[in-house]
């Protein structure tokens, strides 16, 4: 790993959250390469390029206002042409129904460098779930 | 990315499923780094090497039986020393409590080579959730 490669992984990072924050559909899918496929906070189980881009375009109209999105405890593993980072994100706002949201997530990032740019070929998103019986997604955790 | 590395990546995850089939605690521990963390379907957000070790040791005896696991559409990419893979893992079997689990989640692997084996220094296991209001794990879903 070099410190550029992971400066350049962590300005990704940065940008890509600054861009869901400000709900730009078109900044948040410059990061991601073509074949990219997502799994999701939300059904089903993967998501192509096309549908993370219909996923967000019916998402963020439901955020009254920006969306707080951080990611913590960033841990970026870089190699050639390939790294991966992980860590914690932090999902919060108003909604358009009058609810809010706050919310830890964990989030895997999966790179791969294409023409000296680093771009997101995988990405996995996700809450783990109450092994009670009740099947709740464990939305109420911190870190 | 060489074939090489590829084929060894893919031996890795089958000597890893087969380990977690046969329930060995051991043997499941033995691919992954001592820094490892790992994001699981079960709370909390996040787990260490000691805590993967004692989920595995109280979730392999509420199993009657082997476990069926097997990773589906498994995709791997492999740079030096770095690499990711991805693929929905199918659990089945009998419960001790005489319930049974039939089950398709997400799994990403990410890997460390470390004198020249790889290893999984990050791990992250998921279902999503139903966004409806019931906030239910989508443990129904099918590829």
């Amino acid at each position: 790993m070099t410190t550029h490669d992971e400066a350049q992984i962590r300005e990704l990072v940065d940008a890509w959250t600054r861009a869901l924050r400000a709900k730009d559909v078109d900044a948040v899918m410059s990061h991601y390469t073509p074949d990219v496929i997502a799994f999701d906070l939300a059904p089903p189980l993967q998501h192509d390029a096309a549908a993370c881009r219909r996923g967000l375009e019916s998402w963020f109209p439901t955020w009254d206002g920006p969306i707080g999105y951080e990611v913590a405890e960033l841990v970026i593993s870089a190699g050639d042409p390939v790294a991966f980072c992980r860590g914690l994100s932090h999902l919060t706002g108003k909604r358009t129904d009058g609810s809010t949201t706050d919310v830890w997530a964990r989030v895997t990032v999966c790179l791969r460098k294409v023409g000296g740019r680093w771009l997101v070929a995988h990405e996995h998103q996700s809450v783990p779930f109450y092994m009670d019986g009740s099947l709740k997604a464990a939305v109420d955790l911190k870190p």
